[in-house]
C-alpha cells in the first residue's frame, strides 16, 4: 500500500506502471506484481503519468482510509505500507486507521550520513509517542564497490557511525547494509526484479538478510526462508 | 526559509543547528548562517535535535505563515524557500501566502534515474498549474568518480537521459550537472561550506554553474559573480 500520494513510485518500481483500478460490487481490485504481491497507489487512479497530485492533507487522508477500507485486498499474511519521509499526515492517518486491528511495527531505512539519520531519530521519536513497536532500521545506500578496480568508497559518509551506531545507541534491532549498486536503481526503473536478476550479488544478500531479520522479529521465519 | 516542517535539515548543513530563535518587539529574529544568509527553521524552536514534530497540514500551514509575517527577513536581495518533495501543504500554502508579492519561479532538483524524474515531472505540473515560472532543473547525484582508479560510475543510472532529457522534453533551462562526491555529504555534515573548503572540485565548479545559470534566469547577474 503506497501512501506517498504525492510522489507515488511503487508502481513503476514493481513493473505495474500502466495498471488501472477495476471497481466491482466487492470493492476496488488491487493490481498484482506477482502472483502473491497485490499493490495500492494514487497512480493507477491518474489520468496521465506526469499529473500532479495537489491535494492538502486532508484529501491524503481520505484516500488512504479508502485504501484500508474499500480495497479488496484478500486474506494477507502482510500488508506492508510505505509512507514518504516525515511525520505528518499519513503516518499519523495509518496510526490512527489501524489502531484497532493493531500495527506490528515499523521499519526506519536510513543512509549512513548525519543528516539522514537526524530525520530518522525523529521518525523512531514518532514511534515511541505512537506506540508502534520499531522493528528494525536498515542502513540503505552504503559502500560503494568500483566495478573496475574494487576499491570501496563510502559516498555517503557515516562520520557518526551511521545505521549501525544509531540502531544500537537507540537501541533497536540492526538490520543490515545494503551496499550502493546501480543496478538496483536500474531494476527500479524498469520496474523488474532484482532478486531474480543479480541473486548472487552482494546487495541481493543484505537485503536478503534485512528479510530475514525483518521476518524474526515479526515471528514469521517461514517468510525469511522463502 | 526550511518548510521541510517533518525533517529539517538545512541548519545542521548550514552549521547553525544549535541557534534558538529570539523574539523582539520587531519580531523573531533569524539565525545567520554568514553575514549575507540568514535562515529559519522549525529545529530553531525544538526542545531537542531528535524530537519528532508530529504535524499535520493544517499546522505547517500556520508555521509558514508565521515564517513569512513574524520573522525580520530585514532588506533580503533574495528569499529562498527550500520545500520538501511532492506537491502538498507546504507547496501550496507557500505559493497562496506569497502570491500577492510574486515568486520569480522554482528551481527543481532531480537525480537521473526515472523513478526520481517521475516525481519532478508532478512537480513541474504543478508548477505550471499553479502558475510559477520554472527558473531550470538541476541533476544532482550524476556520475561517481573513483577516487583510486579514475573511472566513472553512473550510480544512479539515467535510464531515460536524466536531468538533462527531462529539461529539453519539458522545454525549461537545464542548470547543470552536480556530480557525487563524498566530500559534499561530510561538509553537510559538518555544517562546512562546500564551496570554501574544494572550490576547485568538478562538483565545486558544477555547482557555480548552476548558481550562475539561476542568477542568469532571475535577471541577478551580480549574484553569478560573486
Amino acid at each position: 500500500m503506497d501512501t506517498d500520494i504525492c510522489g507515488p513510485s511503487i508502481p513503476k518500481m514493481l513493473g505495474v506502471e500502466t495498471e488501472t483500478i477495476h471497481v466491482s460490487a466487492g470493492g476496488w481490485s488491487p493490481a498484482w506484481a506477482m502472483d502473491n504481491l497485490a499493490v495500492m497507489s494514487i497512480q493507477f487512479m491518474l489520468p496521465g503519468r506526469d499529473e500532479a497530485i495537489i491535494w492538502r492533507g486532508a484529501k491524503k487522508n481520505g484516500l488512504i482510509k479508502q485504501f484500508l477500507k474499500d480495497v479488496e485486498w484478500g486474506d494477507l499474511d502482510v500488508l506492508l505500507v510505505d509512507t514518504p519521509p516525515g511525520t505528518g499526515d499519513e503516518h499519523l492517518s495509518v496510526n490512527a486507521f489501524l489502531k484497532e486491528s493493531g500495527i506490528d511495527g515499523a521499519v526506519m531505512v536510513t543512509t549512513p550520513q548525519e543528516v539522514a539519520l537526524l530525520d530518522v531519530r525523529k521518525e523512531i521519536d514518532f514511534c515511541r509517542k505512537a506506540g508502534i513497536r520499531v522493528l528494525g532500521l536498515v542502513e540503505n545506500m552504503s559502500a560503494f564497490v568500483c566495478p573496475k578496480c574494487d576499491h570501496a568508497s563510502e559516498i555517503f559518509k557515516a562520520t557518526t557511525g551511521g545505521g549501525r551506531a544509531l540502531a544500537a545507541e537507540m537501541g533497536i534491532p540492526f538490520l543490515g547494509s545494503v551496499p550502493l549498486d546501480p543496478r538496483i536503481g536500474m531494476a527500479c526503473d524498469y520496474g523488474e526484479s532484482f532478486f531474480d536478476s543479480f541473486p548472487d550479488s552482494p546487495a541481493c544478500t543484505a537485503l536478503k538478510g534485512v528479510v530475514k531479520g525483518l521476518a524474526e522479529q515479526m515471528g514469521l521465519e517461514r517468510i525469511g526462508e522463502e
